[in-house]
This record gives structure tokens, sequence and C-alpha cells, in this order.
């Protein structure tokens, strides 16, 4: 089964990576990662910033030797709902998210995406921290 | 390894179930169930009350012939630090919650023990919807 995973650039978002490809692995499932902006001047500047950290993660999948495939989304949806249109497309039976933990003043950090993610998602979303 | 549950009486408590169940065959793990309330009057009139439906969720365990063990906590912590704590003793990989979907209304319903969950946990956390 596949397992829908989103890019972030951020040790979130590698944390999110390396627990994706762990849950193929247990699952015999295929990595979903989804890139996602919604376009405009400034998130296209942040869109080819990212590139470079993109082809990482391409890299770590291919190295890892896991199922992968990739979707690069600016058409100005918000991350959340690529997110989820994709887990639709693929049927996949999870989604994984890297969400940040609290600061040192004890704000609550969950972003409104995951927060998106976690209200639309038909499917469970597995929220995992950096390391 | 151990997968760390949150005993809830209600349809999205039921799904947490039979997720951490699945977990934990695909880990071959055991499944820790815990049935915490803060105490006091009503919770604990409420914790009574659930005896059936925990009762049932343990015969679910045996029949499913997963290896299991429950944890009922009045110690005056919320559900969160319950689960935190029992994640910690056990050295839990996983916590699997059940969280409620959007009202009809879109209001978000994503409860606080969610969030500290969310905030406070070392370890990813699972967050399914009844099905």
């Amino acid at each position: 089964m596949d397992i829908v995973v989103g890019f972030v650039e951020s040790p979130e978002g590698e944390a999110a990576l390396a627990r994706a490809i762990e849950e193929a692995r247990l699952r015999d499932g295929k990595v979903v990662l989804v890139h996602s902006k919604v376009g405009g001047d400034e998130d296209a500047a942040d869109y080819v910033r990212s590139a470079a950290a993109l082809e990482e993660a391409h890299q770590r999948l291919h190295t890892e030797g896991v199922e992968h495939c990739t979707h690069e989304y600016v058409r100005g949806r918000s991350p959340a709902e690529d997110l989820i249109a994709t887990v639709e497309t693929h049927d996949a039976e999870l989604i994984v998210i890297g969400i940040r933990t609290r600061s040192a003043t004890g704000k609550l950090l969950l972003g409104s995406n995951a927060l998106d993610i976690l209200h639309d998602a038909s499917v469970p979303v597995l929220c995992v921290k950096k390391s």
C-alpha cells in the first residue's frame, strides 16, 4: 500500500521521510513524496530554493531501495489539499507528516497545514517529530 | 515494540484500537491499552460507566490474539500525561489516538488532549478517525 509523505525542507520533514521509508518497508508499500507550493512569486522562489533538498530526498529513496514516486505541485492548492488529493489518486493507506514540538516558551506550534491534514484526511495520519 | 493506545468509549476510540491491533501485528508488537481519567466525582462516575466498554476492548484484544496489557489510571493526571508516561515506562515506539473529524459546520474538533499528545509525545503519533 502507498504511503504519502509531505516534503518539507526541515528536520521535521527529514524525520517524516525517514519514518515513511520505514513504514513502506514494514508494509511492503511505496513512498509517494509530495512537494507542494501554492504558487505566486514568493512561493515560486521558495520552490526553486528547495530543489537541492528535494533532489537529496529523491537520492535517499533511491539509496534506500524503496519503491517510490514523487509529485511536484504548484497549482494554487495548499499543501494539505495536495496531500489529500494525492491520497485519493493513489488509494494510499497512510499519510506521514513532520510536526514541530513546543517552542522553548511552550507555545503550541502545530501549523495550519498539519491541522488541515488531520481534520480532512480520510486515512490515518502519522505525526513525526525531528529526532 | 509496544504500541500505546488511548481507550476512549467512542467510534474514534474503537477505530484507534482496531488500528493499534493492526500495527501490533505488523510490527510483532504488544498493544498497551491506557484508560485514564483525572479523578474527582464526575470523572469517577464516568470511569465506572465505561467499565463495560473497557471490558469489551479487553475481550477484543483476547479474541484477536494480540499480546497486550492494560493500565487504568485515576491519579489526577490528564489522559495526555498518562499516555505519555506510559510510552516512557514501556519504551513504546508509537501512540495511536482516535480523533474526531470536522463537524457538519466545519468547526475544528481536535480536542485539547489530542493536541497535548501531539505536542508532548516523544514518539510518532498515529491519528485515526472512525471508519
